[in-house]
């Protein structure tokens, strides 16, 4: 029997993953798991989508442009220049959701054994798209104390080294919700043009804003146009995850076409995805008016609820719809798999992603686990009171 | 301005890109431009994708299991019974399009630097994701005085080397439509089994088989049932190429739970798609025995014509929907720019694939050009007489 690749074998498997059979196996019990561990929000996709599928009126779905539909392009044009950000159809490379056109970013820009600074914690799939790449991961800590707002940038000129290529951030953050401020944009500007870096920046969840907050952009950074390659998502955004469309966005001609070289490679981005993503950016701004609303709510009750537990430490985030909180426990991949095997309250548990999948640090996040708050606010107020009950019962309880 | 990675100064560019703007600009000037050059079939997708699309009753367009919807892969698993292939939905990861399904078993199976032989010429993204996984592909000639049967075991075993971990064989073949018999099935095996290899084969056109030949599968040769990974495609064969449904299978549990790791750093295959597929395998048969008979015409008119051209050597392939004759001409690229740019027949030209794309080895496919029959049967005809035309006028022709 032939060996698998050694990249096979160093291949992050999902501390989530790794729950899944004590989630199936408690609910086969009867059990109530509210599911706080995932990112599939449960708003509905905007009716233009589907209307989309229902008015499909093609005799051949064929494949797209590889870089994707110009008309789809065209239209996230528009959505952008509304948000501030001023982009050109060619300067847009659609892919198969954000995750395809983050590897189609690590693929052009940085080589086998370069290295790529991140904060951490961060979303724990960068680890699978630098593990498929060859890169190596260099994380900086951010810290539960600030809220996870963006180190100093003493952190990144210790981190940086000569094989150092590209700083990636999350803005808003996914696990953290944590929303990076001009200042801190400012920062990242600074450091990526003294060292002539990528700075590669997931700004999936844009909207996602609270508290009269506002999001930048780091396409809008003067001086390092060349450096900045934004991921994006349109299914995200909309709630509409399974349509796979995302796109890699970058004014680095170069960049774009040696982009597109491996997205041809793989002929084309879904079209079905790509027809409703364009019927997606129709929708009134009065869709993610209401949805902000509601997301708002969620996050208050989840931090109020979290902060008025013993021994707990929530900061408020800002964006996104996680939040990252520091728990009274001794290890978080333990409390997580022992929550769905031995806990109940009133037949009720809690799935919950342990924080240690987000740090590349070994021994990281063992108190910290992340919340999607993704569940309407009378189950998500249920979901606290058993988080509540666990925290006294938990053996691994560390007050 | 950081540099882009070697990576993706290796890619290759397509040589049918390169012919693009030419094809642009014969249509701007009004001129009727035949594409052969491409994969994408005219055949109406079937009703019931459609349908699909039309009746689609999801509020939540959602992420699928990272492997892929299960009554998707159910039905998958009967599609396969029917051809004689008994597989297990847990056998089955559903990949973006054949293409993501290919770098997904070849991420997993091989190491940068590792070697795969392929007989070329072959389909030329092989290359692309050979590159992008950082591997070689090691070309082995097959001929067109053989009608690009599959080369000898002497060729194999020459071309064996500590690093070869893989053979790679697209059955029929695109680009030559050659269907591999039984007894060449064998040869495969034995030298499979014999050196511990991967069989790697993309069997995407195994409908497309004429003349009353039958495909044989590579899951059906006994012994190998842990080195044989199969990639197919949904999408190509029910000509429904946009919606990007492929599939990497295998019996080799270590490879499909490592492959799953790949599938679940990008989180889930086009959901809109599946669901397209999984009504596309209810098509009864006579879908495919009209198509065939259309395809049959199709190809016996290319053939015909070819074969009538002085100078021209034109194989009758037994499957898929591609042909690759040797013709009287200097260099292909040179003149499939020249069809584009110069030529003009009754204000009609034709658009080729040049063979170069196809090899690996430098200087082969000069003389060959790939020809897609997917229109019909009056365009053809059309098309071919402006090939005869041009083969005339041609000023690198060689006769």
């Amino acid at each position: 029997m032939p060996k698998i690749s050694d990249k096979g074998r160093k291949m992050p498997a999902s501390p989530i993953r790794k729950l899944v059979p004590y989630a199936d196996k408690a609910k086969k019990e009867g059990v109530t798991v509210f599911h706080l561990n995932i990112g599939q929000p449960d708003i509905p996709t905007p009716d233009s989508m589907i209307r989309a599928m229902h008015e499909l009126d093609q005799k051949v779905i064929e494949y797209s442009h590889s870089a994707g539909i110009l008309s789809c392009r065209q239209k996230m044009c528009e959505y952008y220049k509304k948000h501030g950000i001023n982009v050109e159809p060619d300067e847009i490379i659609i892919g198969a959701g954000a995750s395809e056109a983050i590897l189609f970013g690590v693929m052009t820009c940085l080589n086998p054994g370069d290295e790529i600074i991140i904060p951490e914690p961060f979303y724990a799939n960068y680890n699978g798209f630098a593990t498929t790449a060859g890169v190596n991961v260099k994380p900086i800590p951010s810290s539960i104390e600030t809220g996870f707002a963006l180190p100093p940038i003493e952190e990144f000129e210790k981190a940086i080294s000569p094989k150092t290529k590209a700083i990636m951030v999350c803005n808003p953050n996914n696990p953290t919700g944590y929303l990076y401020s001009k200042e801190e944009l400012e920062v990242l500007r600074k450091i990526v043009k003294k060292y002539d870096l990528y700075l590669f920046a997931d700004e999936v969840y844009r909207e996602f804003c609270y508290d009269g907050y506002t999001h930048h952009s780091v396409m809008n950074l003067e001086g390092i146009e060349n450096n900045v390659v934004l991921f994006d998502s349109v299914s995200k955004r909309y709630s509409a995850c399974g349509i796979r469309i995302g796109a890699m966005i970058s004014r680095n001609r170069e960049v774009m076409q040696t982009a597109l070289k491996f997205a041809q490679a793989r002929l084309s981005p879904p079209s079905l995805g790509q027809i409703a993503a364009e019927a997606a950016m129709d929708t009134p701004e009065s869709y993610f008016d209401e949805i902000i609303a509601e997301y708002l709510a969620r996050r208050n009750t989840v931090v109020k609820a979290l902060s008025g537990m013993e021994g707990v430490i929530c900061p408020t985030p800002k964006g996104a719809f996680y939040v990252t909180p520091s728990l009274p426990i001794d290890d978080s991949d333990r409390y997580c798999q022992w929550l769905l095997e031995e806990f109940r309250h009133e037949n009720q548990t809690v799935m919950l992603a342990p924080a240690t999948g987000f740090y590349a640090t070994p021994g990281e996040g063992k108190k910290e686990v992340r919340i999607s708050y993704v569940l309407n606010v009378e189950r998500l107020e249920k979901a606290m009171k058993c988080i509540e009950v666990s925290l006294r019962e938990y053996p691994g309880r560390t007050i």
